[in-house]
Parts: C-alpha cells; sequence; structure tokens
C-alpha cells in the first residue's frame, strides 16, 4: 500500500515536472508581444492567438504558485512576469474591470461581462505578488479583489440579460470563487475580513446550494435556497460541485472542523454516484437532477478538469478523514483519466472527450484549456499522495 | 423514376399530416394560459413550461402557413390564434422590442437581447394576420419588421460584448433572414422596398459571405466582406449555410435567375462535400474552415434542422436546374435522415444525435427545437416532389 502510494506520488510528480510544465514554459509564451498563447493543437503548435484573460491570469497563478511553493525558479518566474507585465497593461479597463478576451497585442475584443475575470486577476497578481515582492501586483490584486467584492450581487453588470424580478436565482459559481480566492489572499487580507468571508460563503455553499434530500450539490437556487422547476433550476454540474468541495475542505482544515469536512466528503460521494456514467466510464459534464434532457448539448461529454478535481477532492478527503470510499472512488477515477486523458505520443492531456472516451478535440489548450486544471491537480495530488504514504 | 418520386412524396405528406402536425396539436398547446409548451419528451409529455419567444412565434407562422397554403383548418386556426393572444399581449417591453422567453404565464424572463425574436415575430404576425384577416396582427408584424431594420447594424444592442473597433464582424444571419423575412412579408411591403431589401441582402450574401475560393458560405466577415483568421472568422455551420441558399433560390426563382440559381446549388454541393461526415455519415454543426478545433463542443453532433433544410436546398435547386447531383445528395441525405431522426415508436423526431449518430437528447422539443423545421421541410419537399413527379 505504501509503496503503491509511493509510486502514485512518483507518477504525478513526474508527469507535472517533465510532462506538463516544460510544454507550457516551450509552446505557450509570446516572448515577442507578452502574455501566453493557449490555443495549442496536440504538438504545441498554435492555432489561435487571441488572448482570454481567464487563462492569461490562471496561467500567471500556476507558475508563480509553483515558483512559490514548488520551487524558486528563474524561469518560472520570468514567464509569470511576461504575462503580469502584459496584463497589467491591456488586463484592465478605465475603471478597472478586467476584459474577457483580447486580442495578441492586446486589444480589448471582449468587454468586461463576467467577473470570473476579475477573480482570476486577483489571485494571478497576489501569488506573483508573493512570488515578485512586486508592489504594483499586490495593489492590482487587491482592486480586482474589490471589484469582485463590488460586483458580487450583480455578477454581469449591465450585460446581465435576466429580466429582474420575475425568476432570481443565484449562482453556486460566485461563494464557491470567493472562498477560494479569500483563502489564497489571505496574506493581504485582514484576518477579520477573511473569516468573515469564509464562514459566510461556506454556510451559503452547505445550506443554500447543497440539497438536503439529495445530498447533491445544485448550481442555481432562488436567493434563500429554493429550488425552482426551470432549466437552471434542475441543473447539476459535478465537476464544479466536487471542485466546490475541496474548496471547502481545504478550508475546514484549517480549524480542524472534522464535521464539515465528513459533510463535503458525502458530497463529493453523493455527486459521483448521480454522474458517474454507469456504461462507459466518466463522469458526466451536466445532468438535469429530474432526468430531464438538460440544455447543454455537450452534457455527456467528458472533460479534463471535472476528473482532475475530482482526484483532488478524493485524496483529499482520503487524507483528512481516511474513509475508504475515497480511494476506492480515487482508483477508479484515477484509472479513467490517465487511461483517456494522457496523450501515449505527445506531451500534455486531452481536454476534450466524448461520452465513450474518444478524443473530441484534438486540442491541448483553447479558449478554456490552459495550464491550470492540469498542473494544479497534479501537483496536488501528488502532495496529497506524498503525506499519505 | 415518377412512381419513386410519386412515393416519396406521399411519405413527406403522410409523415406531416398525420405524425408531425397531430403531435404538436395534441401535445404542445396551453389552452389555459395561452401560448405552447415546447418542452415535449420523446412521448410529448411537458418537461417544462417556459415560453421561448422564436419558438412560440414559430409555431403561429407555421400553423398560419398551414391555414393560408394548404387547408382552411379551423382547429389549425385556433392554434395559432392561442399563440397570437398570448404573443400580442405578453411579448415585448414597453418599447416594442421582443422578449426572448417569458415563463408559462407570459412574465417577462429573458430581455430582447437578441433581434431574431423580432424577425420570427413578424413572419408569424405576418402570417397569422393573413389569416386570421387581424388588423392588429398586421401592426405587430410592421413594428417588428420595422424594429428588425432599425436594430440590423447593431443586433445586440447594449448587449453586445464585443469591444467596439478592435474586430468588425458581421453575421450571415441578419442578411440571410432579412431576406427570407421580406419575402414572407412581401404582402404588407412596398414592392421598391421589397425589391431593394431583397436585391441588397442577396449581394451581401454572395459576395461578402461567400468565399470565392473555396465556394464555402462563411458565418462571419468583416463588414466589408473579408476573413479574419480568429474563431468566429474559421467559422462554417454547413445548415445555416445551406438554408441561407435555398432562401437564395426561393428568391431568385421570382425573376427566373437562373445564373444566380445555379451558383446557389453550387455553394450547397461545396458545403455537402466539406461538411459532410464521410466517416458515420450526416452532416457536421459546425466547423473550423481551417480543420482548427471549433469552439463548440458540439461541433460533430448530427442536428435535425441541418439535414431537414439540406432536402429542402436539394429538392428546390433540382427542380429548379435539373442537376443530377441534387438528386444523388438529396437520397443520401433522405436516407441518413429518415434513418436516423424519425422515431419508429413514437411521433415526431429526434433532434440531436451524436456523431455517430445515436439519439443526444431523448426530446421532441426543446429550448430551440420547436413546430417549425420538421413541419416546414416536410411541407416544402413535398410541394417539390409533387412538382417533379
Amino acid at each position: 500500500m505504501n509503496q503503491e502510494l509511493k509510486n502514485l506520488a512518483e507518477l504525478y510528480k513526474n508527469t507535472l515536472l517533465e510532462n506538463i510544465i516544460p510544454f507550457w514554459s516551450q509552446y505557450s509564451v509570446d516572448w515577442q508581444q507578452g502574455g501566453y498563447f493557449t490555443c495549442l493543437d496536440r504538438e504545441g503548435n498554435i492555432y489561435d492567438t487571441d488572448k482570454f484573460i481567464w487563462l492569461q491570469n490562471r496561467q500567471i497563478w500556476t507558475y508563480s504558485m509553483f515558483y512559490n511553493r514548488l520551487e524558486q525558479r528563474e524561469d518560472w518566474l520570468k514567464i509569470a512576469e511576461n504575462g503580469a507585465e502584459f496584463l497589467a497593461k491591456y488586463g484592465r479597463d478605465e475603471e478597472g474591470n478586467w476584459y474577457f478576451a483580447l486580442d495578441r497585442a492586446g486589444n480589448p475584443l471582449v468587454q468586461p461581462y463576467n467577473i470570473f475575470s476579475d477573480c482570476f486577476a486577483a489571485m494571478a497578481f497576489s501569488q506573483y505578488a508573493l512570488a515578485s515582492g512586486d508592489e504594483g501586483a499586490k495593489e492590482i490584486a487587491l482592486q480586482a479583489y474589490n471589484n469582485v467584492l463590488r460586483r458580487q450581487e450583480n455578477p454581469k453588470g449591465k450585460y446581465n440579460k435576466a429580466y429582474p424580478g420575475t425568476r432570481s436565482l443565484k449562482s453556486l459559481a460566485v461563494p464557491m470563487i470567493l472562498a477560494n480566492l479569500s483563502l489564497e489572499m489571505n496574506w493581504l487580507l485582514s484576518s477579520n475580513q477573511l473569516e468573515e468571508i469564509l464562514s459566510q460563503t461556506i454556510q451559503e455553499v452547505m445550506t443554500d446550494f447543497l440539497d438536503a434530500e439529495t445530498g447533491l450539490m445544485y448550481e442555481h437556487v432562488t436567493p434563500n435556497g429554493k429550488h425552482l422547476d426551470c432549466f437552471d433550476g434542475r441543473l447539476i454540474n459535478p465537476g464544479h460541485g466536487i471542485e466546490a468541495m475541496w474548496f471547502v475542505m481545504d478550508i475546514a482544515k484549517r480549524t480542524n472542523n472534522l464535521d464539515l469536512i465528513n459533510q463535503a466528503v458525502d458530497v463529493v460521494l453523493n455527486i459521483l454516484n448521480f454522474g458517474w456514467d454507469r456504461e462507459y466510464q466518466g463522469i458526466y459534464y451536466f445532468m438535469d437532477v429530474q432526468g430531464h434532457p438538460p440544455q447543454q448539448l455537450e452534457w455527456n461529454q467528458k472533460l479534463w478538469w471535472v476528473h482532475l478535481e475530482t482526484l483532488v477532492a478524493l485524496l483529499m478527503g482520503f487524507d483528512l478523514t481516511g474513509r475508504p470510499e475515497c480511494l476506492e472512488w480515487f482508483q477508479k477515477v484515477h484509472d479513467y483519466t490517465w487511461g483517456h486523458f494522457s496523450d501515449s505520443d505527445h506531451s500534455e492531456w486531452f481536454g476534450y472527450l466524448d461520452r465513450k472516451g474518444e478524443v473530441l478535440l484534438n486540442l491541448k489548450g483553447g479558449k478554456w484549456k490552459g495550464f491550470f486544471h492540469v498542473p494544479r491537480a497534479l501537483y496536488l495530488c501528488w502532495q496529497q499522495l506524498k503525506t499519505l504514504s
């Protein structure tokens, strides 16, 4: 058992250090114009040069995080800096809100219609400030964080297409990301502010979005946590719910709140029981809680991040509780993930498979897949496996 | 040959009259609160009650059109009226713009962010005014038509998320729908206005959006018809391009413009050669013209409307030009369509198949599939087949 866990730890570590990081360091950095190329085909060739703010910021974050936690390698810091300087210059509008997309040179393409751009900017510049000691980066991080706080009640602002009042729904994504982000930025926040936000968001997630009856995490509920029988109100996003649960565990372990940790593990297992494809294996992307046809045509596809975040949640759950179901599920999801997403002929992993596990998009990076879920999950799994062994 | 065409004409006619229309007449009409249920499962059960303006208006249009062109059946007019009264009351905001979605009772859910709601309203109320003689309906049709004309340069209005100036692209959908809509409304427009709009839109589609080199129809080009190497600029939507070509043929046949008709047929055949799945049959939903991974995760799925609009285009092309390729392709697409979308156990057709032709969503109607493409295409194919035989 111990040797097995050690071997697994080596596998996650070596894949991260020898396969994933080198791929992005080699192919994705735009040394000429700044920032990163994320649209990379199977072999690392660039097929599109637009720069999507989520992924630009996530790449700054991930390189900075490795510099801070793994090894102070100059090349990683340089790559982070190459993104941070580009984004500090071009990423925001005049009011300091983060655009959604830029062209290669940094000209804005898509307006700041979405606060998650600001979330990832806050994460990125906070980690980068830690790594570089850059005071300007710290200010940018705090500005972005305050944007998120200010805009959390109406995340899409004037681009919100919902008619006010008829059907009010709030999204799991907002408290979930706010909890994770606040923990990330704890070194920049007062401890009062941090604890208040953490307890508030955890409470909201585990009360309003968690359904007591099914034990499942809903994507959308009314402002006071009730269900609505409509497409959005019936939506389950298994990967999202599971990722939220490891954010909760991560926060709960600071205060050794074992009840909360066990509750989060329960939810992970409930979601897996509900969202696992018993016929073709893997975890579905979207589901209707009542079994009706979902709106999302991609509902039965198997996505890399869903599986990787699940591996993190299961190992964290096992590490913190020792519950054997976590390890059993981990083995099953590990086998599926390594058997289908990793690419035996080239570096980095596939992102999008059809229901049966065949490659749907022959890419390693795109508009939504960048240097984030794969390296973060491999790193976190490696760390958990190391502790366990 | 003649007997074969006669048999086919019977098949299309009988399926329309004995299978498709009865399904919607029986299951979709909300006699209590007005309008229609479109979210219907395989057997016709309602699984969601929201009312999407595109589909509400399209259903009014289709029932009215059958009343006007097929048979003056009172039950069809009553069903059209049930939608028209509901939408006249609840469909528009205070400025007369058409919402995108309402709840069952008619309360607005989604703002008027999209001019296609107005397009389908103009079509619907124009046909319904013809059928019912209702003067109010005529006014509503003209108001909606004027909304479309007024908003065509900025179809999404304040909900447009594109940053102005960096990358200007226009969409095929706008001139394409405007041409079709204007022809629909010819009885309400001055012949000068009609001819001007038709020649302008046809010119725009066949010059700006049609690529001279590949002979393919692009979804997005710059305002002066150039290509841009970005996701939107590389996008081909085969079904959309083919549907646009039968709109063009429909317009060209009024003036017996055989050159234009032949050009449209060429484009249909080019798109089919490009967009046909040689491994699993059927027509792809989205493609990147350079073969890069498209953004749309549903890119390789097979959708009902794509195949049905292709059948219309091929029969219309054959009817107008006698070119044998049209009939050869028709046979191939007919076999795929009837073999995969039609449901041998229940009424109406499936809408969404995976790449291999297996049912992806077990529904007969939803947010985007209503009483429109199937009945319109069956009707038009039946008419063409009757002429041909």
